[in-house]
């Protein structure tokens, strides 16, 4: 354990290189190309069984240990977004409108440098390592689902995860047992109207009343059909009749969001929003389309494992606070994995402590500190670790 | 009498060509230049005295008649607007995106017969006409009231006008005593809230539930606050909020338009849009702009002139029917002079007969009879000659 | 006409004590006997032909001219209202909790003298004049219908009715072609959602909020679908949910009542209410039960009959100013009448000059200046004769 | 603790039989004499330090252990309901009206007997035990605050209680960390309009109207204004405007209630529904009269006590399943005492095996399985001996 942490320490410098020339280099979701390609030789180097192209652009390297055990699987995403990066620093985007703007570049550094680590103490390890990189964690439907289908977690008996957390402190990690990301939906509706005169309403069907009667009752599906106990939101950020002033609309573009934890809810709320627009539909004659759009499932910890990745965050020297944190309104392609094996999906507060606020996620000035990385990789070196050699006994 | 009708059939022909010289070489309001210069030298031809550049762009033609008397003032205009002619006719528009699609050339040709064939009994006539053809009737704020503040009504007992009307048949005259067309004014109202991630209402102040609530409560204005024995319109035909699915949105456009006959009714529907819009605006922490646009305001005919109008109209030979019409909820800068002046506004039908329907005014393929302009030559003849030369009699 | 005028003016003080006995005799609705037996017995005393127990409770009496001609109807309606008198008069109410409170003992008393006046004067008369007494105008079904039904109007050509009108200044009288008074419809809603208790709205469905919702859409009636040029009215003045604070109402009580002028918008209107209620419980999952009950129809006045009307009221002495009036948003089963035969119904100003303001009909201190009748009685007397040896000429 | 469980399943007979005595002679809140005087009885008999009229009607009784140490405090309340009981049993309510349906009988039987149990072994006790029998439990203020106030807390270092639960299976203890139970509060509001005829709504203000625009507003206060991650109920269970159907409602009363877990959410709703009041009303012209309840505080549970107690739980035999529940949406004035004190209270599963389903708390057949007092007074006597005598090394 003290040798897992020193050695890590001695490979952060290398670490932080990783990181910075992913993040000058950065690719889209599902355009992933050279970041694979760079994945799979660093673990190639290291002497690991790589496969390259799982579920289209991941790479999953399995690194065997000396003696016969059990299977532990660690992911990292590896995607970019499509934004202009607006920092001045030695490591910028080199590619325009592109930019490592959600850490996932410090997510597989992390990884990287771990699997160096733990195959330098292959010998010692009781079973196998399975570091699954993932692509497209940005845009539905995702990496995840096709490298499942694709085998990543076969033969897996338990995973773990960590997102770098730029808005949280660093030595914070945070956990939660049960749902801990959101799922994410969206909806967009057309309502359509009868156009007319700005004089004529009878003889028209007014869109723009329509759409605001639906907005309007759209606020009890959270204020009296979701069970208070349970969270759920409802948002229409879109509303759009783009008519002169004296001309009644024809048509109105609804877009919402969807946010729920449980799958009961999530159906519920699908529902209803059909069964509200139907009927203000029919309320005023008018007609509707309606879609509904899946995105990521919630991402559901399990209780034993989440229990025991707190356990491990209590041994890591440089962390000051495990917190069993409330859920998070964001959504995550790792809650797939879930869904298949135990494991739990936890947050490493990334804040450099002379930042008095960090810019959010996704924002052109988005940064991390880096030593968050290695707070990472002792955690996941430490879980995994522990759980192949002694796991039994410190999972209660 | 008859001696009006027979010279007027005679010079139809002409009517008919200045009408489609004009059609053809439309000016946008505002922007008129070439057609009051042809109207000036055509009436300057006829013997008349005429002043240019009247409130801008209108000219004014005075005939003298050779005994003395009351004056009669006759008005039509002149612009046209902004749109592409699609009809394929020889005298379509040349001018790319203007066009005369509501008649005005109709009204200017058959006011400048009518001067012709008034000014060949010159003599016999007991007062004067007044020949106002008026500018930008088609924009605010129009040219009538610029017009009147130059003087136009200087000295001017009664005023008639008429429009001619495509969706009303050949031969109908509608005349109505009290309002004829509305006031038509615009409100824009921007609402500002706060924006914010779709997943966090609670820290947002969410522009397009307002302007739903706004736009529902909107509509008591009509139902609850006008005496429903009056008319009123209310409509919102624009609302913009054009944010990605999961954004709340920030801000709300909207536009719309306020249809009214009467003074009181309009002042009241202002004054609670505002009082609504500050209310909800309040009930959210929200904050707004709001901007009403007054148009013109309603055509209002005087009760004595309407009768007399309506028994001439009785004895032009070809109206068939002369109708107490509905208020159109249209509205027409005709209403200031009628704010100044007696006299009354009527509609003379322009369908022709084989015809199904005709399209609208302010439609790409616009057309009308042009044997409406010869029943509304006449008829605003026989209005002009009787209330000169034995006028009080036929008055009630 | 002179001889009629001046024969009424020396019955008045007759008239007056006739009401005045009426008024302290008053009978309600559908429960009259004393009052039509003392119509019929007066009637009889003129040796007119008396038809009793027309239609249940009205009074018939027809009195035959010397020559043959038209037959002219007059309608007086007799039934008083369930209100305790507060005025203290000598003539006040005898009956406790039941009251002449809209003018009925008035018509009745103004239309017997007319008769004696007529009868007088029969041997001059080419035609007949049928006297219609109507027993319960105040509460539906009404005795119109009924008495119409048993032949009230066999071989009448037309009929005249008025109200006196204790708002309206003595020496008005209104006239209006087309509709004067509106159809008074009543509409009854239950919604039935389904209780709980307050702190679970998902295990609910919430009568309250499905009520609100639907108050709140059903302003969309009058704004939106009721063409803005015609009037109707649409209000809700029973909301009934009398749970404690936190209990989930399970059921709603609405009651309602619309008023129009026109056919077309009273079945439009009844048809949205319906399109609504069932949209908005759909959209919660509620269901109810909706009754609309109609009221009378408008009274829709005959133009050319109403014009005529309009003359012979010019020519009453008493009369100051007869007037287009504006529709009155009561109802009257008068209606009925002209759903059958030409005629007009007109209001009779009654309003003392030395009163500042009138106490309203149905109002406990509701009373009348007393020489309404008297105007009330030359208008009818006059609008019969004429009409019946010359009328011809007079009805245009 | 051997000696514990089986010297109170010794006394379970007796416990029972105090249960029934109490269930026969249940006394109203705030109304209670002979129970208190009976419990302040039973504790002398004991020899306990007994104080009556803590708080005006609470007794509390203090055992001092034969050894110093801390200060453990439990709690019962002893009030009934005014519920007719409709079960026909031997020990059934003598009192008309008034009935044990919520267990407050059992929680006294239970601490009775746990104290004289206590008692035997007194000189075994390193430290005290102070029994807070409270009254009126069941109507606010609640006896809870005037007992602290009056002292019962001096000197406590901690607090237990437990709620017998009909709805959750005899075995089961239901245990949460932080809000266990909701402050439930009430409102009133008084929407002050201007009646008047129904077919006249631009002479009144139709509070129908506006009270149906507040209740659908009042939904964006759970949908848009609380954290999606709290939870909140504001419920309108009363919507009163009784008038005949053609008359605009010049008042509406409304009634509701609000649930909430933490303070900061019930005070921004009281807040909220305020500013939605005041911003419906104003956009119609309306007043209003605003009143809200507070109820009692949130039953907020100790983190450390509340993992203490369910170790506990762990350890007596009747207990199948110490579960971690959701939080209730019903109140307890026991939020006061651990607004001052550590402690926790938790709930005790008292359905009978053999029952399908237990009638509900508040119900006129309301009854629990008696065996669950013995679960409780094994619960609450093992937390307070281990406590006091090894208390610390068992609290983690």
């Amino acid at each position: 354990m003290d040798n897992l942490f020193s050695t890590l320490q001695n490979y952060f410098e290398e670490m932080v290189s990783i990181r910075r020339y992913l993040h000058a280099n950065p690719e889209l979701s599902f355009q992933e190309v050279h970041t694979p390609a760079y994945i799979a030789n660093y673990h190639r180097e290291l002497g690991l069984e790589v496969r390259e192209g799982v579920g289209e652009r991941g790479v999953v390297a399995t690194l065997r240990g000396g003696k016969p055990g059990k299977t532990v699987a660690l992911r990292a995403d590896f995607d970019a977004l499509a934004i202009q990066e607006l920092n001045e620093l030695p490591y910028k985007s080199k590619v325009d409108g592109v930019m490592h703007a959600c850490g996932h570049d410090g997510h597989t550094a992390t990884l990287l440098v771990l699997a160096k680590v733990l195959s330098e103490i292959r010998e010692e390890i009781a079973g196998n390592v399975v570091f699954i990189h993932q692509h497209a964690e940005e845009i539905t439907p995702g990496g995840a689902k096709a490298m499942i289908e694709d085998g990543c977690l076969d033969g897996v008996d338990v995973i773990f995860g960590t997102h770098l957390w730029a808005p949280t402190p660093l030595g914070d990690i945070w956990v939660r047992s049960g749902p801990i990301m959101a799922a994410a939906d969206g909806f967009e509706i057309t309502i359509q109207g009868k156009g007319g005169h700005g004089a004529e309403p009878h003889k028209s069907i007014d869109a723009v009343v329509v759409g605001s009667q639906f907005v309007t009752q759209l606020q009890t599906i959270v204020s009296r059909r979701v069970d208070p106990l349970k969270s759920a939101v409802v948002s229409v950020g879109h509303f759009e009749a783009l008519n002169p002033f004296n001309v009644i609309a024809d048509q109105v573009v609804l877009k919402g969001t969807v946010r729920t934890f449980e799958d009961d809810v999530r159906s519920l709320i699908e529902k209803e929003i059909e069964t509200l627009i139907k009927s203000v539909c029919d309320g005023f004659h008018a007609t509707y389309e309606f879609n509904y759009y899946r995105g990521y499932p919630p991402v559901v910890n399990h209780k034993k494992e989440t229990h025991y990745l707190a356990e491990v965050a209590c041994q890591i020297p440089e962390v000051r606070n495990v917190v069993e944190c409330q859920p998070l309104m964001i959504s995550e392609d790792f809650a797939y994995y879930l869904e298949k094996v135990p494991g739990t999906f936890f947050i490493t507060g990334a804040k450099n402590p002379e930042w008095e606020t960090a810019y959010p996620h996704h924002h052109a000035r988005f940064d991390f500190d880096e030593s968050a990385m290695l707070i990472a990789a002792k955690t996941l070196g430490l879980a995994t670790l522990n759980y192949l050699n002694q796991g039994k006994c410190l999972m209660k």
